[in-house]
């Protein structure tokens, strides 16, 4: 991940000044560069002995960023990765550009990749992550939303980018069809049981260790499988309650705690994270399309960390 | 263009209905499609056969139309192609989402185009223009701002998306190296003349014909090039004007009327246009290098409207 790196860092320069500081403000926040290590152990596992990957890999981290930039104007969140959001410190219009100049600077790193096929998977990623974020925020407020919705609303701002990551790695080693499909599964799967435990972690209570408050989707009323699974047990009294603090947004200082409670009582929280194990333990089935290899025992053990992150 | 006209369309579509929605609002608002009409008259001047450049030329407008979107968020303009901005109807949001996700569908037109080199050119051209939006922000306001700092922000924030237009022809069409820089300069000279008419233009009373009002640049505080001359000409006196109104934006309902007669009485507006005219004669020139056939004889009618268009 050195390589990875570096490659971050020289390529967020810029003689603009506020535009490192502000990519840096986010890049060098302890994120967990979860997204670029996929590529590179999936490189690696698919024997590549090329520099491309690093580049890929950097692409990813940036298109990464520079959706939480451009969330961070969407959303309104209290806290990204433990620290103000960006657009909170510098403003919107400048969060907005710098979001553009590193999903520009992405594009450049993977014209040196140099691979056609890997441009076609993460440009197409990049345009599934916004249809995804449309489609969330045309949900937020709206408690009828289904699981369904939910699932494939989270496929596309989350998995999509996962899935991307870990394909692109066997097309640049030039594997075999079996082995990035299986890939592809691999990251879609676990993209899946990361987001599904984030959003377990939003009523969860450990900020400090996430970088993220708890109650930013109650607050924002973001419908999310745990508050779809209470409203799904309750019947019609649990629905006042999610109608009035999330789909009204009228929200008293003791409805957060009482929204964990409710969660906790249906056992929505235990139930998404069960969910998310499921999708990780397709994620680590997924892997035996591929070599048995140190890259592949990692890559499964990195799916055991998303899940266990919970805990 | 039929054939721009069409994958626009097409690729512009999506499932997610608000995204065509915001993006043909903005696209099918009459917008003069200048830029894709460089890259397919380009390519034919080169004596392209094939049809990858109507792929780039789509690409190049999805660009130019997600900077708008983003624009809008950072400008707060009143009107954009005589109507309100996306974001006053849809929402910041939206804008930015619709924005990233145009900007998507235009690397996935890259990779159709099948060209890396075009590719290259077409993402740093990107990051380019994002930079330039950066310091135009910095420098709003900033009265001090020099004739040259201005032409530097708009060689970033406009020419360069005009000079990849021009220039990815070449390189699909394999044209010689002395082609492709002629081309290259060509564009980057039209689009330093065609924001010089556009400044000029924001004071110059044809508000229905451009589908924009006057007075965007003077209420924001853009220091452009016909306030940077006024002030050069005009001393300490006219200082305090430009300090108070564009400065500070401190502005009663007579200032405006007062700046356009200010930017007259120091000949600030003829002089913008007569340096867009050069650059314009400096875009023709380049031509030079290029076969001489109708559509060279096109590009450099096209150099002579974009200066007309002020009259």
């Amino acid at each position: 991940m050195t390589g990875v790196e570096t490659l971050i860092a020289e390529r967020s320069a810029s003689a603009t000044a506020v535009i490192p500081d502000i990519a840096h403000y986010l890049l060098n926040a302890g994120g967990k560069r979860i997204r670029p290590l996929i590529t590179v152990a999936a490189a690696r596992l698919c024997g590549y002995e090329g520099q491309g990957h690093l580049a890929l890999a950097a692409a990813v981290e940036f298109i990464h960023t520079a959706t939480l930039l451009h969330d961070d104007v969407v959303d309104d969140s209290a806290l990204r990765r433990g620290k103000a959001p960006a657009n909170q410190v510098w403003g919107n219009a400048q969060s907005v550009l710098v979001g553009d100049f590193l999903f520009a600077r992405a594009f450049m790193l993977m014209v040196d990749a140099g691979s056609m096929r890997a441009l076609h998977v993460l440009s197409r990623a990049a345009a599934v992550i916004a249809e995804g974020e449309v489609r969330q925020l045309a949900a937020a407020r709206q408690i009828a939303t289904t699981r369904d919705q939910y699932m494939d609303i989270i496929a596309a701002k989350t998995a999509a980018l996962f899935a991307a990551a870990a394909q692109v790695s066997p097309i640049l080693a030039g594997a075999s069809p079996r082995v990035e499909a299986g890939l592809e599964i691999y990251g879609r799967e676990l993209g899946l049981a990361f987001q599904l435990v984030d959003d377990a972690l939003d009523y969860g209570g450990v900020a400090e260790a996430l970088g993220k408050n708890t109650g930013d989707d109650f607050r924002e009323g973001k419908i999310t499988l745990p508050v779809a699974l209470a409203m799904e047990a309750g019947g019609e009294a649990e629905r006042s309650f999610w109608a009035r603090t999330m789909g009204e947004g009228v929200q008293g200082p003791e409805d957060f705690d009482e929204a964990v409670a409710r969660l906790k009582r249906h056992g929505a929280l235990d139930a998404t994270l069960e969910q998310a194990r499921a999708h990780a333990a397709r994620a680590v089935e997924a892997l035996d399309a591929a070599p048995d290899n140190v890259w592949s025992q990692s890559l499964a053990a990195l799916a055991e960390f998303v899940v266990e992150r919970a805990y």
